[in-house]
């Protein structure tokens, strides 16, 4: 049985970066989850592709033994993102989105998947997120991803989920939106206020911002001295997160956030090496291995 | 004999965040240098000051013992600075500079200053930054900052400047401008080709990428829940790298910048907390340690 669920998009992306572009390449936010994550654990799947979708792309995880009986086909086009990089590449300019069949979407879990005990509930609406929540029967861990359109649009739906989670992972525009507040130190401790015992703010190559327990921790991204391409960095650092986390059976500590966030830099940091998803499909646990080495080396202040 | 001298601005300076505002307080990059480095070691400072400088804005670099011999009193206006930051204050609005007895600046060192080893060059003319140099016999570490204005104006002379010194410490945005390249990592090996055999990169609540000797040493900025006002913050790191150098009285490595960047680190931190140098000058050495203590548990991987 798999340890970890992702409910999210599954899609395919047309991006520009400085470094070139790529039309129609697999994406969503569920494929970068599940592809870091089943590196670490076995994942399960909820979402919903088009008559569109091609066969091999769901080799990819299938290759992971990622479960993927709760990803419904239905008649209709994959969901559809076109966006552009510029400069630092630290925002995306969103330039199209086809919603598609991602636009009546609403998961069905299979009862094989109503007892996993790590979910993660990536950015979709967050009605949807709730109704995904309601399904899993006592689950051990539950984290979430979210974004400005939802906190602008279902404020008080998003607050009825951060109240039923442990963890909350967003970027710092997120984070300000949410708290109207720019410091990033202080809007952290307001937002475990509404309810998550834990929360990680992702930074881009600026790495992130953990917070439980009343306490911090905080460390910059793995230097990558070329990105191609930075979408779904954020997803697949989720992805680290939840997969060291099932991994090692942990439930949420300090400690345990600690070692989780930095395996979300180390799979982030390949993810953004190339277009989509062609430089993490390749990653092997010993690329793991060999990166955290030199990741912490970087960060440590050990003389 | 005092072992650091910096030449850098002493100005008043006017300053709005959304924190509220100060009119004339004590700022310019020397005095927040001196008032960060003197709390390590003995401070040399040059520059000028106007007639209209208040006597008691000498006290808090004389309580410091900073030798304020070459620090000369002309005919005229100190520099004065008038700008405003917004939101998340990462970057300053300038709305106002008036050069005044600085646009005439040409350092002279007095007798006594010549043979100091720890030598920094604060933001100035690339020229004037020369003719200091100059000036020094034999220094056993030279750094230096600068700011895109000299960038495009002398590209020339900063390029010789470059080839003299030990380390650079810029922002990420003059990092850019030096060398065209937006990616950081990448830009930072650029630059010593360039001649200097250490670069530090301020990146503001972001931290820092150091790289010496082929290696990098990446950390977040101290996490502070209340910026009042940054004014002054790089020019505190570089006194922070500059104090820590000299008073372990070691050269430029991989192991001595680390640590020398952590204090630079602690230092900024303090600095951001008030307007001007107003938190800075109560910091004492139990603070600075105590401080590093809390610092070493946010950033530290180690179970």
């Amino acid at each position: 049985m798999s340890e970890i669920l992702v409910v999210g998009s599954v899609a395919y992306d047309s991006i520009m970066t400085p470094s070139g572009h790529t039309e129609d390449t697999l994406g969503g936010s569920a494929n970068y989850f599940a592809t870091a994550a089943s590196l670490y654990s076995p994942v399960n799947v909820v979402g919903v592709v088009g008559e569109d979708y091609r066969s091999q792309d769901l080799d990819l995880l299938r290759r992971r033994k990622v479960n993927l009986d709760g990803l419904s086909q239905v008649s209709g086009k994959t969901f559809r993102w076109r966006g552009r990089y510029e400069g630092d590449m630290n925002n995306a300019i969103t330039l199209d989105t086809q919603l598609n069949v991602f636009a009546n979407f609403s998961p069905e879990l299979p009862k094989s998947y109503r007892a996993t005990p790590y979910v993660f509930l990536a950015n979709i609406d967050p009605e949807l997120q709730l109704k995904v929540l309601d399904q899993i029967e006592r689950p051990k861990l539950v984290g979430a991803d979210t974004m400005d359109y939802w906190i602008d649009s279902k404020l008080e739906t998003l607050k009825k989920l951060l109240s039923r989670i442990d963890i909350l992972l967003i970027n710092e525009g997120e984070l300000r939106r949410l708290t109207g507040n720019w410091n990033t130190i202080a809007a952290v401790k307001q937002v475990t206020q509404m309810g998550p015992k834990a929360v990680v703010i992702k930074r881009g190559e600026y790495g992130f911002v953990m917070f439980c327990e009343g306490r911090f921790f905080i460390l910059p991204a793995y230097p990558v001295d070329h990105v191609v391409d930075p979408t779904g960095a954020g997803d697949t650092f989720a992805g680290g997160v939840f997969g060291f986390l099932a991994k090692t059976k942990e439930g949420i500590s300090y400690a345990n956030l600690r070692q989780a966030c930095v395996h979300g830099c180390l799979m982030a940091s390949f993810t953004v090496q190339d277009f989509g998803l062609r430089a993490l499909e390749k990653v092997s646990w010993s690329d793991v291995e060999l990166r955290q080495a030199e990741y912490l080396k970087v960060i440590s202040y050990a003389t």
